[in-house]
């Protein structure tokens, strides 16, 4: 079974893609399904290559995690409870732009965007997930 | 300087997977830079996931080695001139699937694929050669 | 498509080399073309070998993030917004020492400089940049 | 100390590229210490990227085996003594293109040519042993 079959990955990548293009930020967008394995990404013309593997990392934390990236920041700061976490399960991301993606309040698989700031990442990715929603 | 914009790379992608659902095989498709850096990819539905990477790695091998992966196969058994190649400049794969995308006898890139039989991968493969040439 | 040829990669190396000498500290240098693939390569009589690595680093983070890696060094502290990014895509350098390196306005590669300070570091790596631009 | 000072990679180098120049076959060319540590390396227009990774890992098995790397290929075939030898110590090239560099019999680095027919591969190392002997 599949967690989340390829158009609707594809459909929650075009929407993040024309979000984007309307912030006018080129972004790298990986979408994963709920084991953290890749099912499309694309990079923009003009996104830096680093994103290539920020993007699906981000994806890959998220499912990994649960939870948004963004939400781990705090965490894992000198002092804070979870320090260290972030090199820890093959390396996790812990700055916004990763998403669980979820249907019906079941987590299927996650987004993660990255060459923008980290706001302009959240803003594209939310705009990926609401696409599954919608 | 994208050597291989998103909308070529994209038109890649579509005509590989119109090529698999004709032949009936799911498959995890690639699509990479002239530096082997991932533009856009992705998995069909029942593609089984360890072709994840082995798409994606068959389509560096192409950009790394400018030649299709097939081509790779003879040089590496025992007792050839490449023997142990496969384990060189980070993991080559040396089996069908993996083809040099060119544009004007230029490499701008490659395309990598993987799930069905190596027969299978090069057929889906060849279809997203043809369409850049197209 | 070789983005930056051999002979602008040793143009760039040389005024490195001659700068390193001119303030009397033995550099690492490494050049690398657009995709971050190493082009040139020089380590000077008594620069330390751990700066292998970390000038070739410095140079592939440049490309990565088409940024010098100076600029990545507050982006990246506690509390800031990329903390943890230096782990990602496969180990970036976030002290000065990188500089990417551009032809009318586009990155055709990028220089890294290590073994000495890092101001010593970027003034030799301006003196590479300088050499393709001239 | 220093067991191969620039100035003389440099002149092994410069020997190799006009070896390749010569037979019209562009290559990676990688000179190492003793200590298997980079000195200087040259990709030139047209070689194959995977040769970066390829070439200076000739030069470093050369360095570790304190042998030409074509002296291995007999050694780790199926059924012969040292089956495996190439995946141990980081990753092993057990094909022609990597030599020893000595003086006055003692090894004090090594030279790696990847990238044409492992016969053009040494007979371009050989151009840069000679040189260092020269």
């Amino acid at each position: 079974m599949t967690s989340l079959p390829l158009t609707k990955a594809q459909a929650v990548l075009e929407a993040a893609i024309a979000k984007a293009d309307e912030i006018g930020q080129p972004m790298n967008i990986a979408v994963v399904d709920d084991g953290g394995h890749l099912v499309t990404f694309a990079r923009m013309d003009g996104a830096i290559k680093a994103s290539i593997d920020i993007s699906t990392r981000k994806a890959t934390t998220s499912v990994l995690m649960n939870a948004p990236t963004a939400a781990l920041m705090g965490l894992v700061q000198p002092g804070a409870e979870l320090y260290g976490l972030e090199q820890l399960s093959g390396g996790l991301v812990v700055f916004g732009g990763g998403i669980p993606l979820q249907l019906d309040g079941v987590t299927v698989g996650a987004i993660g965007v990255s060459a923008g700031s980290a706001a302009q990442d959240v803003t594209v990715a939310e705009a990926g997930v609401a696409a599954l929603a919608g």
